[in-house]
C-alpha cells in the first residue's frame, strides 16, 4: 500500500502582517511546518496556528529559520554549525511549548528557506541540525530534501526522517532542485506536477532536466500555502493521490 | 530549620556583548534565572549558561522579558494579557529545549524587569503569566515579588510559588519596593542588607520606610550578577545566612 | 480661500509582508507619511515608497514610531524624552537620505501610533520630538493631533505645524479623540464623516460626543491607507472637499 | 610631505551593553567610524558618540553594516546589490541626522565587517555601495580596503576615496589581508606593525607573506578600539608616525 504525507509551511504571519491562507489550506494537508519567530511568525501567531492545526487534526512540526525577518530567512548566511545547532534548539523549544500548552506533541522538524538549502548540501550544518533535534527529542521526525545531506545526517544520528519532494519543481540529474532562477525550474502545468509526484511515490523515480530517470524517495510532498493557486493545487493534489491509490497520512501516523 | 534559595539573573550577554560575571557568581547561588533572548541573551548564550549552571549544580529557571533588547526589558509596555501569555510560553519553551538537550529539567520561571514589575501589580497580567507557566509544565515553580499579585496568581492556578525578597532594597508599608528613583531605595551598607534578609526569613518581617514592621514571606533572595560588588556581596550573604543557621538550598530541592 | 492637506500613512510593508494599497491611494492624497523601519517599513520599502510618492507629486514626510515591529508601534512604551528624541532623529535621518538620493526634500514629520498618542498628551515627550525635528531641519513641518501638546511644542520651538483632524473619528469635549475601544469612536457613515471635516475646515468647529461644539483647527486630514473602503473613502473625501470649495494642497505648498 | 589618517570603529555599544573604550581612544585618532544600529550601536549611542567625536575634533563617518546584531555584522549574508544600496542609504542617513542636529557634517563612509569584506571583492556590491554614498552626498569620502573593488567603485562614480591599510595584519601577494584564521594573519610585535605602516605610507610597498613586495596605497590606517592593548597601540602608532615625519590628519582636512 502506498502512502504519502502532505506538508505545508504555516504560521508565517507576523504582528499586523498577514501571510498565507492557513485556515483554508489546513484541511488539505497532513503535516504543518510552523514558523518559529526568526524568519516569520511571532508568539501570538504560533499559538493560533498550533490551535488551528490541532482543530484540523494536522500533525505539527517546527519550521526553524535563519534570524532574518526582513529577508524571510531566504538569504544564505555564513553561520557556524554551532550557531545552526543553537537556533534550531531555540526555535524548536519555543514552538514545543505552545504545543505542550495545548496538551499535544510535536511530530517533526523541517528547516526553512536558506537554512534548508544550506543544510541539504552541508554535512557539518546537517549534523548540527540533526543533533539539535535529536537531543531535544529523539522521537521527532526530521524533514529534509529527498536524498540530501540533511536526511542522511538524521538517519546517522538515529532519527526517523522524511524525504521531501516537490510536485511543481524540476530536478537535476544529481537529485537537487533546479534553482528557481533558471527558466525551467517550475512545473506550471498542474497535471504534469501531480503525475511527477505519483511516479516518485510509486516508482521511486523522477525524470531529470537532463533527460534521465533518477532515483528519489518520496515520503512527504511540499504543498505551498500562499500564492493564488495554492488552495486549488492542494485540493487537487490530494484528490489525485487518492484516486491513484495513495493514502495521504501524516508521517508519524501508524 | 530555616532555609532559603538564592537566585540570580544570568545569561544576559548577547552576541559580541558580555554582561555579568556568570562563572564567578554561580558557585554562590542556588537558582539561576536565564535570559531567553527577548530582553537579553541569545541562543548561544543560553546554551552556554545552561551548561554552566548544570556544572555548578545550580537549579535553572527561565527569565522571560519584554521584547525590548535595546531597553533591556526595563521599559514598561502596554501589552495585553494574551501577549504576556504568548511571550512567556515562547521564551519558557526556548530555554526548556536547551535544558532538555542537556538531559536536565527546568525548576522555575521568574519574569524579568518591567514584566516582573507590571505583573506584581496587575491581576490580569499575573493570571496570564501563571497560566502560561502552568500549561507548559504544572511542576514549575513561579518566582515573584513577595506578596505580589504574581505569586497570588501562581497559587490560585495550582503552581508552587516562591516569594522573592531583596537584601539591598527598602520596602514600603504596602510591601512594595521603594522605587529606585527615590533616594532611600537602596541599602548600601552590606551588614544592614543581610540583617534585613535574616529577619525576613526568621521572623517574616521587614521594617518599612514608614517605620512599621510589615509581614513578608522570604522564600528566595535576589542576588545581583553584575556591578562591582556583586561577587563579594553574594559570597558574604551566603556566609552570613549559614552562620545564622539558615540552610541555602534551591527552591525545588527537597 | 479654504485649503486643506490630505495625509496618509504609507510604506508600511516589511520584507515579504505587504500592507496597504500605496499605489492606489497616492493619487488621492497630498502628503505621505512614510514608515521608517521601527514599527513598519524597511530600507527597500522606504526607497520604493519615496519614489512612488515623488512620481505622484505627493509631499513626503517621516513617520517615526516606537521600536516595536511586532506590535506595529501601537503599544505605549515607557520611553524617556531622551529616547524619544533619539528615535525621531534616527528615523527622520534614515528617510531623509532616501529622499536626498532622489534629489528631493522632506516636507514634514508625523509621529506614528503610540508615539503620536503619547506625544499628544505629554509635554516633555512633545518637546523632545519637536527639538529632534527642529535640530535636524528647522524647515520641516511637524504634524500632530489638532490642539495637542505636540503642535504646541512645535510652535514653541519655532517649527511650522499642522493640526491634524480625523474625518471618521468622534471627538471628546476636551478635543481628544474618542478612544477606539468605545462604541461611538468611529463614524462609519461616510457622508457624516466628510461633513464633519468640511465643518472643521470652514467653521473651525466639531460637535463633541458630549453634545457641544468645540473649537478645532484643521490643517490636514488623516486618510487611511488600508482597510476595505480606504480607496473609495479617500477619493470621495477629496471630491467632496473640492465640491465645497476647499482646495486640497500639501501643507508645504505655497 | 607625508600624511595619513587614523580611523577607528566607535559607537559599538548597544543598550545596556558597553563595548570599546571610545572616550579613551578618541584623542589618538582622526576619523571615527560610527556604527549605525544594524550590527551595533543604537540611536542613543549614536548621539553620544557623535557628540564625543566632535568634542575631540575627530572627523565623523558612518559605519554601516549588515542587519545582524547577534552576529555583530561579521557573518557574510547573500544580499543583493539593491539591498546593499538600501541599507547603506538608510544607515548613512540615520547617522547624518545626528551629525546635522549638532551642526556638523559627515566626512566619510566605511562599510563594516562582512559588508566591508564582501564589497572588497564584489564589483556589483561595491558599485551599489558607492552609488548609495554618492547619491546621498557626493562630497562624502568612501573608505575601503586599499586596492579593493570598493575604492575602485568609489573612484568610478566620482567620490573621493581612502585606501585603508592595517598595521597589525599581514598581506597576501594579491593585496588581500591574510585571513584571520591563518596562523600568520596578525602582526603581534608592535614595532614591526608600525614599521609596516610607515613603509606603506612612505614607499607605497608592503612585504607579502609570499616574500615579495607589493604596491599598496595607504591613505588611512585602521586603529582598533577594543581589546586590551588598543589604547597603547593607538598612542604608540601616532607617536611613531609623527617621529617619522608623517603628519596625522583626517582625510577630509586640507
Amino acid at each position: 500500500m502506498y502512502r504519502v504525507d502532505l506538508n505545508c509551511d504555516l504560521g508565517e504571519s507576523f504582528g499586523a502582517y498577514k501571510l498565507g491562507v492557513d485556515e483554508e489550506i489546513l484541511p488539505h494537508v497532513t503535516s504543518a511546518n510552523i514558523a518559529c519567530g526568526f524568519h516569520a511568525g511571532d508568539p501570538g501567531v504560533m499559538r493560533k496556528t498550533v490551535t488551528l492545526a490541532l482543530k484540523n487534526g494536522v500533525a505539527i512540526g517546527a519550521h526553524p529559520g535563519l534570524s532574518d525577518l526582513v529577508g524571510f530567512g531566504r538569504r544564505q548566511m555564513d553561520i557556524s554549525s554551532q550557531e545552526a545547532y543553537d537556533l534550531v534548539v531555540y526555535q524548536l523549544g519555543a514552538l514545543m511549548a505552545f504545543i505542550k500548552a495545548e496538551g499535544a506533541s510535536m511530530q517533526h522538524v523541517k528547516p526553512h528557506g536558506a537554512l534548508y538549502n544550506m543544510a541539504a548540501k552541508s554535512k557539518p550544518l546537517s549534523a548540527a541540525i540533526a543533533e539539535a533535534v535529536y537531543k531535544v527529542d529523539p522521537g521527532l521526525i526530521l524533514f529534509g530534501l529527498a536524498g540530501s545531506e540533511l536526511v542522511a545526517a538524521g538517519e546517522r544520528i538515529g532519527l526517523q526522517v522524511a524525504h521531501e519532494v516537490f510536485a511543481d519543481r524540476t530536478y537535476q540529474h544529481d537529485g537537487s532542485l533546479t534553482p528557481r532562477k533558471q527558466p525551467d525550474a517550475l512545473i506550471t502545468n498542474q497535471e504534469e506536477a501531480v503525475q511527477q509526484v505519483v511516479r516518485m511515490i510509486k516508482e521511486g523515480k523522477v525524470l531529470s532536466r537532463q533527460g534521465q530517470d533518477i532515483a528519489v524517495k518520496a515520503d512527504t510532498v511540499c504543498i505551498h500555502g500562499d500564492g493564488k493557486h495554492a488552495l486549488e493545487f492542494a485540493r487537487k493534489t490530494r484528490e489525485y493521490l487518492l484516486n491513484h491509490g495513495i493514502a495521504v497520512k501524516a508521517m508519524g501516523e501508524k
